[in-house]
């Protein structure tokens, strides 16, 4: 277990999110990240309403934010490389491989995660209007499309560039974990078997399980009740 | 002018694309950041339909590529910072001020450019559907709420880590370049005035020219003959 509050590492994360995003908040990818690279990390758990001035270290009053005494960044993707700078384990040194790897992370963030966080949004967030039910096949078919291209470029690769599990990988993951409510991603064997294969990692299961367990230790009191009852 | 068939730097381009998205493809960014590096590049530009292998340079069938002889990748982030990497008029060498820049590469293409392009969405590509005239109330809703975060971080800066124009900058205005059809960033003076700073950039007047002149360059024959009717 790698949460450790004497880490020179903090993060940011949500005290409590609901139900649905519990196991795809964002600091998902960073503690990942972190694990994979064997570095301990402590949390900042944050509560609702966020601290007015929270927006200083995190423009858009979102999670996670990272601060190593060095360096203090936001945005998942540039904290996943950042981590993948200090471990060979997720971003290869030599330059092509490096940026390949780096090519995959804006990838999966910027050509994948729209067209699928378009699909959450007409089935989870505004699945009761009427655009989300209209819009629904069409945002679908716009996410089937890019998995595809994904799904043609892996073939029978293991990671996206070969044998390496790198940056690209671990957010093309997390990205995919994003349509787990639907059965999109099961259309193509190859990806999930690859989404499977990450989420395999003993890395990634101790990331998730400490995601997990800080919502768990911070579950609203109604709900103890309720389960106590 | 950079544009050098005799370049060691190769980036795909598109030969014709529809008036509306000119000097919005992506290769802009490509462009501009060579421009303010000082460094040449050859276009290969592509005709409809894509050769058949290119997928295989890029995997989701779009531009830019890049390659140098030592380096190929696709992805508009991922070779902006690369080419970062040869230039501190892009990218600082001290960690902290380089991560700050690449933070905001990400969240140009993350947290920013999906909410615009989902306006881009329903006011351009799908403006005559149901679901797209039901969607734009909300769809403009939120990417204001986007915009405001960053015009708020922004403040009286020049930039947006401050005195230095940074790669975080180069992406970000090119991505308030998709509303360029409304007035949205208009709401938000700061904002614009800062697109307008970039834009006033010398090496983005070169690479929009560059990139204007290849799309005039290979105009459809109807259309010369329009011209010249």
């Amino acid at each position: 277990m790698s949460v450790n509050p004497h880490a020179s590492v903090e993060i940011t994360a949500f005290k409590q999110v609901p139900d649905f995003v519990q196991g795809l908040v964002r600091d998902l990818r960073v503690r990942w990240a972190l694990e994979e690279a064997g570095l301990d990390y402590r949390v900042r758990l944050l509560g609702t309403p966020r601290p007015a001035d929270y927006v200083q270290d995190q423009p858009f009053d979102q999670v996670p934010c990272y601060s190593d005494g060095q360096v203090s960044i936001f945005e998942s993707g540039a904290i996943v490389q950042y981590v993948g700078e200090k471990s060979e384990a997720l971003l290869p040194r030599e330059i092509q491989a490096r940026y390949r790897a780096i090519q995959w992370s804006y990838a999966a963030l910027n050509s994948v995660e729209p067209a699928i966080l378009n699909v959450f949004a007409v089935t989870i967030f505004h699945a009761d209007q009427e655009w989300a039910k209209l819009r629904r096949p069409g945002a679908e078919e716009f996410a089937r499309l890019k998995l595809k291209r994904v799904s043609d470029w892996l073939g029978e690769k293991q990671w996206l560039e070969g044998d390496s599990f790198t940056t690209g990988d671990l957010i093309m993951v997390t990205v995919l974990r994003f349509l787990n409510h639907t059965s999109i991603v099961a259309e193509f064997p190859n990806l999930a078997a690859y989404q499977k294969r990450g989420e395999s990692r003993p890395a990634f299961q101790r990331a998730l399980s400490a995601q997990l367990a800080d919502f768990a230790a911070n579950q609203p009191q109604s709900e103890l009740e309720e389960a106590a009852a």
